[in-house]
This record gives structure tokens, sequence and C-alpha cells, in this order.
């Protein structure tokens, strides 16, 4: 029999110049910056095209970019109409996502139409889902905070905005995940690039890659108070539950998106005026991570990216 | 620097009980049988029955089976309204399935309804860009020969049904290939079924995996007379030139899948009683594979599927 390479662990499939992994010292370097000095500065905007191009724009380039993607947010009404009938049968909002940015193809399914189009769909989907009529795009706002504002209906301040483009830019890239991964499988069959965002929209929607937030922020509020932390884990744990936010395959220290979320997710619940959650969650954090040594002691279980992701976008 | 795996090549990523290929020696086994016991004689609803429960239905529920099948073969409204919106726009084949395929998530999403579905959206779509009107499916008939129905008109003879059977049969599975490779990555997350074909059909629309037959009979074409299948093919290999349906990642003899195809396609030229094209065919097939054979030593590149699936599926 030959030997299985399950996951694949171990194996190097491909190379990337976009980001650099170091799972034992804990460093990721994006589009050849430390994540810590990109995320929490650059704009989505700037991110993606030092992804695009190897470098960070010039201003004239940034301008020229950001016009372009501000004229290509608005979806076709057969996307439109597709959403409704989504938010109708009440689907999931990864399946409303992968269905609608299905039909970039309609349109020209390029690079920058598809990074336009998306926080589109998301807004109008939630928008749809609760009940309320979707908002046209505004061309005269960034690409974070269209966002904010298709979502919200009004113009989010600037911290809301650095917020959620820390979050963008530190998710932006990271190597062969399983999202990735399947895009990659994808256009190495000469299949297009829609068709590969199709297919890593599905493979995110996975509990086991990007469904992982949302249960981590609910074992926090689960937990409710920091004198309940250790019971509950320890019950968790004894009762062979996996604790979401804890332990990567990569990262054998804690994530280092971790660290640059935590701190956004900070500076935005210190706004808010009310550091209770934020504070349990760093307990709960603490103790989650000392019961995992002392339970499964050398498997190094560390807070990985989901539990601050979890937070920040709470927040 | 690590060692890339490029293409995985060598690497064992997963195990399948659906099917087992030897490519030194040549052989397909599918759901215990070698393919070319089965691909012939069984009909594919018996071939997904044996592959979805390790064994060839009893009749009582093979006629269950078929019954589950038919009645799940209609389109929703929207869904067909997608795909007029994609004729309109004169959309790839493979992209509109896509589309479509991916709207199965606003119904139950269920693999007997993505199995009776699929070709409904095929044929719906086939007859939209013929400017035709599409048809409803009929539950009188079996899969193979609904399809055939809903694509021209009238119900097929037994010969062509089992001319379309013995394909959908020969490659129903095939271990990890690009496109079961990308589903099985999707559902490795978690995510879900109708998420996993989606993605599937986005790698299998690349012209180096199921967008290879399209090619292979141009070819045939282009060479037009067994005279000219030298000169011609010898022009291709010397401009360097991949000669489509010829070269196999996994099989180094003639790929299994080959006989059967070929002796399925024969009867078809035989019963339409114009054996030409097939015989041209042939021509090309042994000529190419000397002059690769003369060109490329040692490289083992021999007929692949494609090459007498494009026959088969033209005849």
């Amino acid at each position: 029999m030959p030997v299985i390479s399950a996951g694949l662990e171990d194996v190097v499939a491909a190379t990337t110049a976009l980001s650099e992994v170091d799972g034992e010292r804990g460093e990721l370097i994006i589009g050849g910056f430390p994540v810590g000095e990109l995320a929490g500065r650059a704009t989505f905007e700037e991110t993606t095209w030092l992804l695009w191009h190897g470098a960070l724009p010039s201003r004239r380039e940034l301008e020229g970019f950001c016009t372009e993607l501000a004229a290509a947010r608005a979806l076709p009404e057969s996307t439109l109409a597709l959403l409704r009938e989504c938010a109708n049968r009440r689907l999931d909002a990864m399946d409303a996502l992968r269905i609608a940015a299905g039909t970039m193809s309609l349109e020209s399914g390029q690079p920058a139409d598809i990074v336009a189009r998306l926080p589109t769909i998301i807004a109008t989907y939630s928008r749809l889902r609760k009940g309320t009529e979707p908002l046209a795009p505004r061309q005269d706002l960034g690409h974070a905070a269209n966002f904010l504002y298709m979502l919200n209906g009004h113009v989010p301040d600037e911290e809301r905005v650095r917020g959620l483009e820390t979050y963008l830019n530190t998710v932006i890239d990271h190597g062969l995940n399983a999202s990735t991964f399947t895009a990659r499988v994808i256009v190495s069959t000469g299949s297009d690039l829609v068709s590969a965002v199709v297919g890593a929209i599905g493979a995110l929607k996975g509990p086991l890659h990007g469904g992982a937030p949302g249960p981590a922020l609910n074992m926090v509020f689960e937990i409710g108070d920091a004198s309940r932390a250790e019971s509950v884990l320890r019950a968790k744990i004894e009762r062979g539950e996996k604790l979401m936010g804890f332990g990567h395959r990569v990262y054998k220290v804690r994530d280092p998106r971790a660290d640059v979320l935590a701190a956004a997710a900070e500076r935005m619940f210190t706004r808010a005026g009310d550091m209770s959650l934020y504070r349990l969650a760093l307990v709960v954090e603490s103790t989650a991570v000392r019961l995992l040594e002392e339970y499964k002691p050398g498997r190094r279980l560390q807070t990985n990216v989901e539990f601050y992701t979890a937070l920040l976008l709470h927040a």
C-alpha cells in the first residue's frame, strides 16, 4: 500500500510570490511586508494592487485603480433577481454568494470586476435577508467604506473602515489554504477565473475553513462570564469537542494574524466604550491555551486567526 | 528549497472505493467490474447505483431509483430564466452549466436531484443556443434516453441510448482527476455537495481536462483524408503543438477506456452506414502513436480517453 498524504500534510504542491507563512516562528509576510506592518496601515485597494503588481501603487496608479473598482460595483438586474429568490428561500449566505458570484460570467469576469462586485453581493444579500431594500453602491467611497455603507445604510466613520480594512488585509492571502488551493486546481486545467472564485467560495463555506469564526464567537457568548471559562472549556475538551479558534495546521505558535486582529478589535471595543466582551475573550483565550496544553501536551494548539476575526467583525 | 510536487505527481492524496486505475497495465476497474465488461452493458442508473451502494441494484431497487431520478428532472422557473439569459449572451456551455447547477441549492441539493437535473440543464441550454424552445423532461424514459429526447426532440432508438450510456459509464469515475479532486477538496472543509459539483464543473471546463475532446475531433477534421495524416501530424509535432487525444498522466499504455469507446463508436458509425470518419480516425490514431514514439521516444504517449470520446459523441 502506498503512503497516503492525508490533507497533503508536508507536501509542497506549488509556489507563490504573494505571501510567506512561517508556522514555527509565527511569521506571515504579505507582498513583502510583515502582516503587522501592512494590515493596519494600507487600504484594501493598496494591498490588492500590491499582490497583483508586486509593489505598492503610486498615487496616480492608486487613484486609477480606486476609480476602476468603484465604477464596477453595481450588479446586473438578473443577479439582483437571483439574490431576491435566494432570500425568499432563506438560503445560507455563502450559498447565495456562490450563486450570485457565478453569474459574473454574464459580464466581463475580469479580476477588478470580481473584486468590486463581491462586497455588493454580500451587502445586498444581508439587507434582503433582513427584509430591507438593497442600496446602490456609491462611487465616492473606498472599497471597505462602500461595503459598510451598503450594509448599514450610512457612511461609516474612519475607525470602522480601518477595522474592516485591517481584517481584509490580514486575510488577503495565506498560501495554499483550502479555498485558494481549490481555485488553483481549477485554473490549472486552463479554466477561467470566475469558475475558480466560485469553487473557492464553495470551499470557504465549510466549517473547517471560513465557517469557523461564527462558532468561535458563539463559544465566547456561551461562556458569558470570565468565572465560567475554565469549567465550560474543561467540559468541552473532556466531551471531545474541538475548541473553535484554536489550533492550526501550519502555525505551531500564536497565529501572527491573531495579534493584528486582536489589536484592531481592542480599538473597536475601546471606541464603543464597552470592553466587557473583549476582556472576556482574553480570559477565554488564555484559559483555552492553558487547558489545551494540559489535555493535549505537545500538540501546541494556539490561538488562530478565527478567534479574533470573530471578535473584530462582531465589533 | 523544498521539493515541489508539481501537479501532485506521485503523491497519493486520498483513497477511493469507486474505481481502480492501473496505468502500467492499462486496466480500469469501476465498482469492482473491468470497464470493458460494465460500460457496454449496464444502464447509467445501474452504474450510478453501483457506485453509491457498492453493489448492483436488485430489480426492485433499480425501479425505485429510476422512478426517483425521473421525477426529479424538471428545472425550477428561475433556473430556466437564468439559462435564457446565458443564451442571450451566448455564454460558453460549461459556464451556463456551472451557473445553472449552482442554483440547485435553491431546491433540495440532494445527490439524486443533482444527477437528475444536470442533463436537463445541458439539453435546455443546447436548445436555447440553437434558438429552439426547451422540452420538458419525460418521466417514461431512462436517464440517457430522456437526455437525447430533450436534446433532439424525438425518442432515440436503443442503439443510440446504448452508445451514450457506454460513454457515461466509461467516464463515471476515474479516481482523482482534476474535477473530482476539486470536489473532494471542497467537501473536505465540511462544505456541501452542490458547492462541490459546481467547483468540479469549473475544473472540468479547462482544455487540459474535459475540454479536450473537441480539439481532438477538430484535428481529425483538419486532416480530412488518410493520405494527409502523416504530413499534418508531423508538422504539428515539429511546431511543438500537443496532439489532443494522446498522452496521459497515469496511463503509459493504451487507455482502457479508448477500447470501450472505440468499439461503441464503431457500432454507431456502422449503423449510420458511413464508416469514413471512423476509418480516418483509426489511421490518425496509428500514425499519431507511431510519430509520437519517433519524436519523443520513451515518453509512451498513447491514445487517451478523449480521442474516441470525441468520435463516439460526434456519432
